[in-house]
């Protein structure tokens, strides 16, 4: 009564683990395996090669087995050709859809394989006039033809390309990465960045408040006036405690020794917003002269576009913030095209955010003074995440005194 | 060319510490003070009552500090009249705007002293045929009249009334809270909840997806049935796990050794909430027959009501999710009538967001197994706010087990 | 140049990811491999083989490498017979001695396998009168016979019994340990302490003081009374804060909202300490009737032997306290036979001590509400470690309601 | 049938809420209180002063409620003069004995007001030949006369000279620390470390292994080599890595994204260990050209004086580590005259014991990744201690940069 299918996988298995991580998976979805053929890397540099057969009990189960397994960059052996349906509806996906990951994914339609536009996770496959792309739930159209079922779907794992972080880079899911001197770690980060540019990448920042609390405004507009930050992804918070910074010339109440900023209420960052509310914008209050420092007078002089997305916890907020989320998040993928490193400093909520939606083929790295953001922002998705477990204030700094010519704390 | 103003305070100020807050608050707003008079209560139940003149260099940081005095209970001696202006436009107050605080307050207005409704902090007062009332920036209109400048304003300190809450029951204030047994907390906790429910008040909680990962759906949804659930703020995360739960009897992959979820992109949340939106929405989901276990699907059969407000983050979202967080707050603003008790639990966001809005008059309980968001919580507003750092999972396990007759884990 | 040998190993490989770590450790310690065979297990039932070249660049490297991949379970295939050379001189080993495991190990002497007596991590191998057993750097002695070098040394991996621990019973090695619901898992844990104490095996504890601040005192005596303590390792904190409970009624000033004890400096712990000085020892503080009532009481009351070993932020100390730590260690070794079952609760510093010291066969729960200290201790060789994050008041209120019959708090 | 005290403080209790906590101290202990008199500093500058009548149950609870009261400086106004009596035996004392705060204490001696020599918390006060000293209970001799109960003794708080660190520097006690920005509190730091040096000071360190996981062994060896190291103490863990790095060219394995260093039973460590064994001392070790840089060699060739104290998880230890506590602990003590200044990195159990027995004249900065560390060691004791929260890498290396010319990491 068990249904199989044949599935495959090439890469370094042995030394990365991810085999393990297969089979876990298939007993966690009630299925079971045998290993039909293990072809092993002899040395370091050879990849190897598994062919498993996989059981379960259902072909529904199976499908999202398959699915599953896909993440990790198992493929069918025989994949068979894509079967699309039409949505049922605006916004709902049809039952039986393929939710995508964030590899590089190629669909097989009409006898060919088509690559799919666009990775990104948690969405749905689209197609349209013979190309396809990711489409998250909340846009799709009643009747767009949508990819259902693991079949015809085949993912490519990203090359393990570790040399190009440099000698003594390493990634994360290397438990070597945090045996690194931080003052190190700084200074492959800025090569990496150094290297990204060369290359013509653009380099994405996602940002929180910590920067301004812990002071690290000035390193950070220091790194925009020079080039190094070419979109930055945020909230409310960061350019709220940025502004008031900036017009009132106060911090806000930041109690570091409990290990999370704790807001006091003052009512500078509800006057800073009603002063940019008035303004019109924070690009209206930079040119009227109202704003005069900070990071986002940086960003704004230094013509470099942002987005910020609302939350439930804000007040205001800024006028150019984003008040729905779904809007917020189409804005943040119609800057991605183009980004070729990103770097998440002291914030969860937008840092996960963007983990969401970008490819896997970015890097990326995480960097907060609590541990736990930092292992939630590198276990999801993205393959090529680093995480770092530093202060955001000497990060910064230091990163600083790396990239930008002639950087001096007064 | 510096200007004074006096002001006075009344309370327990010896053993609250609130008066060294408030000349910290001279001191940290640029000012300066002398203490004019001070009666101190002679013993433990004695009032005290001080009497300040605060100095400062510009009338326009005058009016901020006597605002933010106001915080701690601290009226002017002479408050005068109220003066207001007319809104410049919409969504933006007046540059000189009273920025409000949570607690009790009182307005001058034509020789009277008007109570304000709803009070809610980091709002303008808005007059409108001799009524009071907050309003949040991003709802005030052109031409409405915002009450400037502190002049003729009042502010009421809740009284001490720490008996309400049974012997033995401390708030985070005291940090007496802490040495108490975690498990007589509980029954505390349950107390106070039988009070409030017998008084006629609401219940309302705030509760995170943690609730579900630790195992703790269970005990909720008897709570639910049972009534001591009256209405739940949360976002998309806690619906749609819960809903995932119950349609693919699967938790999700979490890993609390790490101190925190981690999400590892299993595709049937995703699935979950294609689900729903299929359905229509949750309600529809379980009139359907769709969903039929869970938190959700208690909160529906009770007739209780929820408001899910969506983050930057969300897959999907679930139908019920607000999408926009400005018309989310004003969707928990019109559930706040009638609440006389607030239950945080395993939630930052939700749990800020509702804080940001609730009266300092409802008491307030904030638990969550990581110290820092329970101290976050307990700081901000509410005097009432208590925090305890305990496991959610067993938490609610032992509140059910005081609560819901026959409760029982099979 | 370079040296190579060729080792193996067999278990459940694929699975448990042990390949990945094996192949991991030799590239960290500046060596290569060759992977000359892989016998796959075709199913989850099976176990796998496999059969490894590694190279290195000197001998004395490979000795090291050998011995660290021994920690994985992996032997050489034609591992010799074991060398010994004596000891140069008191607490000092040959310099290439062999660095022990704390697994199952059995050495080749004079052509028998001879198993190895103790097994304890980190110590040497004597040999006398062809018994082999681990001695401590410490306690070796001048002449002593010490295997040196790798060679004629074989561990054995514990086998893969999870059934032992019933159903749903999870290690920290596998993920799906954290998904499970906490009220659950504390009567798994009951239910394992059961069957230790029907196969006669005994229980040991390590505790620290937050048992005492969590209010978890009476639940902690009531399972010494009812004999589900059968050994205590502590410290004097623990000890004094429960003997300061019981004379002085106080609970020591701490402060859980900030995530850890602070300790106010109250005087009645130096004044506790000083009772039990003039008593001359805890025992005789309950035969004098000074001592009436709390977990050291219950202890002595129960007939159950402790051991409070010093540490150097110590005060006092109690006179039962070790004050030497090498031979507080000896002490904690001396009642290591027997034991079936080791639980962990709220220490670090005695909670590694013995770790150190506990073979791998003995299964090890580890409970604490900071992540950071279950991870460090479920990561400490024992491959039979289970950690799990919660709050120790509620975690020992449940397992006492689990295993004291009519346990009920007043 | 209650007994009162009339006791006065002199202070600047507004701005420091030390009165807030004096009464919630006399309630804590079951006492009552009237404030009889409160002469109030009218402006910043000015002390004030309060005399408050306790009242309280037995003489008993009044003599303990008063050493209670002295450790926020408050004194009897009336203290008579001092009781002695004889220690019954040794290491134990009288059973209504003074227990000490660390603040400058006098004691009412034949007429006179006696300084306390060496003061230091949790002691008794020893009378020899009308000279008064603290001494801890396990020096404590038979016969020895020792001051009991509260009468006769006064203390002094010290004097708020927050001037002497800079402008800018705050202490923990003062929320508004943590707003500073954090590359800002290094330079104050080393500022006030050069202040220290040309008053002839010495600055005593205590430091954690992180220190070496962190890769701060380079500038910390630097720091030690210009002299800006005097004394240090640390465990047996620091030194072995230090070793084990200069020795085998290795860091040990750690993992900093969880949280802690998790050891992964490299034999590394005890291999190192040996090897200083062998040499007899590490002194030896550096004199036969085995170990030949790291910290503790920059320690030994610079000359100057260090003191490990071992604990109970400590493999080996090293011939230099104190096995018995206690006598660590004097090890320490001595080793206190002359220090100025105090700096703690990266270890909660060394830095306690430290806080334990320095002065409260002493300023202390505690630095940690680990908010609850901070907290715990700032809250305990000292008057002077300040708390910053950041990575100690990035830490090292910029004070590293502050005080050692033509520092720069290669």
């Amino acid at each position: 009564m068990q249904v199989s299918e044949t599935v495959e996988i090439t890469g370094h298995l042995m030394d990365s683990g991810v085999l393990a991580r297969v089979l876990d998976d298939v007993l966690d979805y009630g299925g079971d395996y045998t290993i039909e053929r293990l072809d092993v890397g002899k040395t370091h540099e050879d990849e190897s090669h598994a062919r498993i057969i996989v059981l379960i009990d259902s072909d529904e189960d199976l499908q999202r087995l398959l699915m599953r397994l896909q993440t990790h960059g198992v493929n069918q052996v025989d994949p068979g050709a894509a079967v699309t349906k039409p949505a049922p509806t605006d916004g709902v996906f049809p039952e039986d859809f393929y939710s995508t990951t964030n590899l590089e994914t190629v669909v097989r339609l009409g006898g060919q394989w088509v690559p799919v536009e666009h990775p990104e996770m948690d969405c749905g496959l689209r197609v349209v006039n013979g190309r396809v792309h990711t489409v998250p739930v909340s846009d799709v159209k009643e009747g767009d033809q949508i990819v259902c079922g693991a079949g015809g779907v085949k993912v490519v794992l990203p090359p393990r390309e570790h040399k190009a972080l440099g000698d003594g880079f390493e990634f994360m899911s290397s438990i070597a990465s945090s045996e690194k001197p931080q003052a190190l770690l700084v200074r492959q980060i800025a090569e990496r960045m150094r290297e990204v540019k060369i290359d013509g990448g653009r380099i994405l920042w996602v940002a929180g408040p910590a920067v301004v609390h812990t002071g690290a405004s000035m390193p950070m507009a220091a790194l925009v006036e020079h080039g190094w930050v070419d979109v930055l992804f945020s909230g409310n918070a960061l350019a709220t405690h940025d502004i008031e910074s900036a017009l009132f010339g106060t911090s806000l109440g930041v109690d570091l020794a409990h290990g999370a900023g704790v807001e006091h209420g003052h009512e500078h960052h509800i006057r800073a917003i009603n002063a940019i509310r008035a303004a019109g914008s924070i690009r209206a209050a930079v040119d009227d002269g109202v704003l005069k420092s900070g990071v986002m007078h940086a960003m704004v002089t230094a013509g470099r576009p942002f987005v910020l997305v609302g939350s439930v916890r804000d007040d205001g907020p800024l006028p150019d913030v984003y008040t729905d989320v779904i809007e917020g998040q189409r804005a943040m993928r119609a800057q991605l095209p183009g980004v070729g490193f990103a770097i998440m400093v002291a914030t969860m909520l937008h840092s996960i955010a963007t983990g969401n939606i970008l490819p896997a083929s970015v890097p990326l790295v995480a960097v907060d003074i609590n541990p736990a953001t930092v292992t939630k922002l590198a276990d999801r998705g993205s393959a090529q995440a680093m995480g770092i477990v530093t202060d955001i204030g000497l990060f910064l700094e230091q990163l600083a005194l790396e990239l930008v010519p002639g950087y001096h704390r007064d």
